[in-house]
């Protein structure tokens, strides 16, 4: 019963067979095989974007803080929610990637920016001169920290509000498959046709061994990009690895369908928090659940074995309602999921 | 016929069977987990240091960078060959890790430093007050970028004078196994004991898919380091995948065997290049050639569809004697190799 | 009537008779020259800190940035006020001096941060693990941005909590001599007999061209800091022109008796605030006066030439009451405040 | 009998006047001031560049290192001397301020890059892949570290060669004053007639106290230029005192005059030289004589003792001939010279 993290669980088979089946012979380095080429390819089709850039790399803080350093310059403010990973948990790698730029962190309601708010930020900092910096760009990330999505509509009325400040938009999309299947939309209605410039295409949470891959909708504004990966240690000589892990989850939409499952569980875990007499902290739309449990339900997960986080303090001493998150994987088994319930309701 | 590069080549069987193993069920990330502790107890029996610090990153671009940036401060000057990895072909990234480092490099036969002129560079630099930075670190690479081998005695010697000078040594180890199995030296005796500081054990060039170990021989001098991996993206969350990798080839001494079969296959090459006309441009002491050829030999060689790199120039037209390079993988074809001789001598 | 910020006035006439008196001869560069000597020497005396180290630069911003990256590192996190000149006026220069810090910013009545709050965020940064980054340093200002003033054993409350938690104190003391003035204690007693580690000494609001006076009072701190200085541009050959300034100032207390004079006068400005109807939004304790004043006082200022900014936003349109801030500098003429005040009633 | 350096003295009477003459009452900082205005007006005259953006520093350093983070990126490639200021005496700045360019330096006579040479040098490395970087800048330095000079032409041959592989071309104009007395040429003509794209215009060692002006000649080119200043600490907010230093040397070709006496003085030094039995070391042209002396030269001048750097090496035991550097300033007096000459001649 680990609903830790979707860190904690392994690669999808397909994945495994993929990186086999690329083993043998010789290949060119550095990308320029013909794995790597087949998973541009397929990534394109999937995002309906023939000409976007795409590049693999291996962690999603390396895959994040190059499209900062790409799109927002050194003395750059980059605006994004206050919970958003960039800012919370990547040790401030966009800041070290970009040689000093800014995150200036915003609230937002259930971890999505309003762009009334997002607006107003952009207009106070282009009014900071030089001291704050110089407005940079905007970073948003679906499915958001909080375990909400943003709809299609809500991604580009935020693209409106970027753009119109002059600002590119970037999307963190570690958990891009659980938006999408939440949403059942399409990869480009979510992206470029909501006006969203680059984007992170999350693999390692969704069955993958460690793989994403960055996509820059117009190749034009990706100059220079291969350099920076290079300088950062993010160009694999054997990048048919990675390019391999991408290429099993996006042929046949086996993404969707892992982070499809993965969602259905954190829904049946919602139901379970709240037949237990828990509340949730937030709308239940992808594969995280925010939530609080009676004490005693806490209790009983705990001495049932359950692992998981408190959230966001790590103490549930003297507490009556203990908060927690909870998160759900492409392969959580469903009984996993179903004695956690029954251990919940005591 | 592919002597382009070591990385050219796939994982060895026992390294894609290894990530097969370690892929059930869900593992604390980020390193927590028993097949890392696995991999760094193996580490550090092979090399004879049960307190090192050893940490696994994916790529030895990061490894070198990281320790550069460990070891060096940003004002400072570090040591090494005019033909090092870090300063031909990393895109700077130690400069970027450290945040202004400054590579002095220095000639060498062979691709190898000599004691009397590092002492002289290190004397120099100590004299060069704040315009030329301080005295940082020295990093030679084992085996050399031009195939040649440091021997104990004489990385011990190195050691002594970067010592003197109060500067850490690091080796860069990308091909470090071609070298302890070409001396037949221990691990141990041709790192801590000749006085190395900090160690990038190589694995992609040596069967695995992407995997390299940085060993800080005295952790206290590790301080800090977690931290410079997680700021530049090279944390893995599911690190056991990392580990797995250098755990298979660290068993049973595995990696010394591909790079024992490596090294012969380039020892078979350098006859046939010598039988062929051709000479040798160093000593053939791992897994790589520098040699010239007779330009029909070269002509033939490409005819019949061998790959290999010209060096240091990328065209022969006009030589009579064409120099190039050639490089021996684990799983070279003994069947390429004959090939290749018998076409090289017409 | 120019309220707008104590960096608008000119220089003291001590100080520019002291860049004059200087400037005859060859004089050994880079502060290898008796001025230096003798500014670092009477620097010393002031602070009672015989051992301090002591550097001149040109700018505030340099100052701060050079010390945050002395005493944190990269990967560092660096917690000081929501207000925090650092924080909002420098551009990111920590950010990008250090290469990568993050700035954590507290809330704080009056600018000024609370014991308390500080233990508490230090606690939550130590378990931030790799994520949140390393606990580096702490800084405050004194006198803080809003005008405010830390006394001794405030500074002494934030030093202990800081040094619990294993961080190193800095005092950014742009308005260090405001400060002094107002409490009327001794700058040992302000600074490291409080515990503060590093002290940022301004002079360019106090009467100097460009001078600022970085004290490292543990001199093994200090350890590479003037290379950082002469990376960043930040030595200047001819040094003595730096050491005059601040040796000028440093002289018989005149940096005293100008602050003194300046902290007087924007005491009259709150008097003149308050019987013009408006209300003080800080305490006025030493030369920055923020308040709101009802709508015709501010208009009838503006017609009348004042120059001051409002604060925070820039328009007060609608507005019955106009919240602005008012600076006084060594030199503001004694007229003008009285005319101001005179302004203000109507 | 100082010829260590010409930053070993003071500051011409005109710059001290013009610091005194601007201190009166308050101005707008931060260059929003009418000196700025008048001095950036005076230069783009004797430039004759109209359309430039003059932003003004205090350091040679900083003007260099922010110039080179401007038209370089990160990865990127900037190829200049091996002899240039920016490679040996600025302790790594411009790889510290952009983040990791690697200067690429190249040989040649008398401290000055022959266009064979660079053109050779940039095909290298358009062809050096991702792992050498980026091709991104070249710097010259007019007059050159060794004392001689670039002609119009010569500059313009490089900045052909430059332009041609897509590179923008700096001048470290360190001693640019001397050059153009030198060669009697205009500024223009030496400059952007000439292809130059960025010039550093030395001030300080040319009579002001810390005073270089960055012109950018196409001002398309500085876009975020002030924001880097700002980020390094380097905008004054009291900045009409770094213009009104090179508004006085600005003014009446006062710059001129006073480059054009050092030069006359660095000839006189050099028929001493000569007339002792000593030989040249490279041509003198401007304002430094690279010389050998004869033993017993070398003992009387500094038993009379002149002050003089050994060049390049510190010591002079055992050589009969001494390599030393003698740099005259704008007041170096003339019978400082003679009588240096005399002592000389023993």
């Amino acid at each position: 019963m680990n609903f830790a993290s979707d860190n904690a669980w392994g690669a999808h088979p397909a994945v495994l067979r993929a990186l086999a089946d690329c083993n043998d012979g010789a290949m060119m380095g550095y990308g320029a095989d013909p794995v790597t080429a087949r998973a541009e390819a397929v990534l394109r089709e999937v995002l309906e974007a023939p000409g976007a850039a795409i590049r693999f790399v291996a962690t999603g803080t390396a895959a994040n803080a190059l499209v900062c350093a790409q799109i927002c310059p050194p003395y750059g403010r980059l605006y994004c929610h206050e919970g958003a990973h960039i800012e919370t948990s990547e040790c401030a790698a966009p800041e070290f990637f970009s040689g000093g730029l800014k995150l200036v962190t915003l609230p937002g309601e259930d971890g999505k920016l309003a762009p009334q708010v997002l607006a107003k930020a952009i207009q106070r900092g282009a009014g900071a001169g030089l001291n704050g910096g110089r407005n940079g760009a905007v970073s948003i990330t679906n499915a958001t920290e909080w375990g909400t999505v943003y709809t299609p509509a809500e991604v580009a009325a935020l693209a409106r509000v970027a753009h119109q400040g002059g600002l590119p938009l970037h999307m963190d999309g570690a958990r891009f498959a659980n938006a999408v299947a939440s949403l059942g939309c399409s990869s480009a209605d979510l992206t470029w046709r909501a006006g969203v410039d680059a984007l992170c295409f999350g693999g390692t949470k969704n069955g993958a061994m460690a793989a994403e891959a960055v996509v820059i909708f117009d190749p034009a504004r990706a100059e220079g990009f291969d350099y920076r990966r290079k300088q950062s240690g993010h160009v694999f000589s054997k990048q048919r690895y990675l390019a391999a892990q991408m290429l099993a989850l996006a042929t046949d939409g086996l993404w969707l369908d892992l982070a499809a499952r993965a969602n259905a569980l954190a829904a049946r875990l919602a139901q379970g928090v709240l037949a237990a007499g828990g509340t949730l902290l937030a709308p239940v739309q992808s594969n995280a659940v925010f939530a609080t449990v009676p004490a005693g339900a806490h209790a009983g997960a705990r001495a049932a074995g359950a692992i998981y986080h408190l959230w966001p303090d790590k103490s549930a001493e003297g507490l009556d309602s203990v908060p927690l998150r909870l998160v759900t994987a492409w392969n959580t088994p469903d009984a996993d999921v179903e004695r956690f319930c029954g251990v919940l309701r005591g």
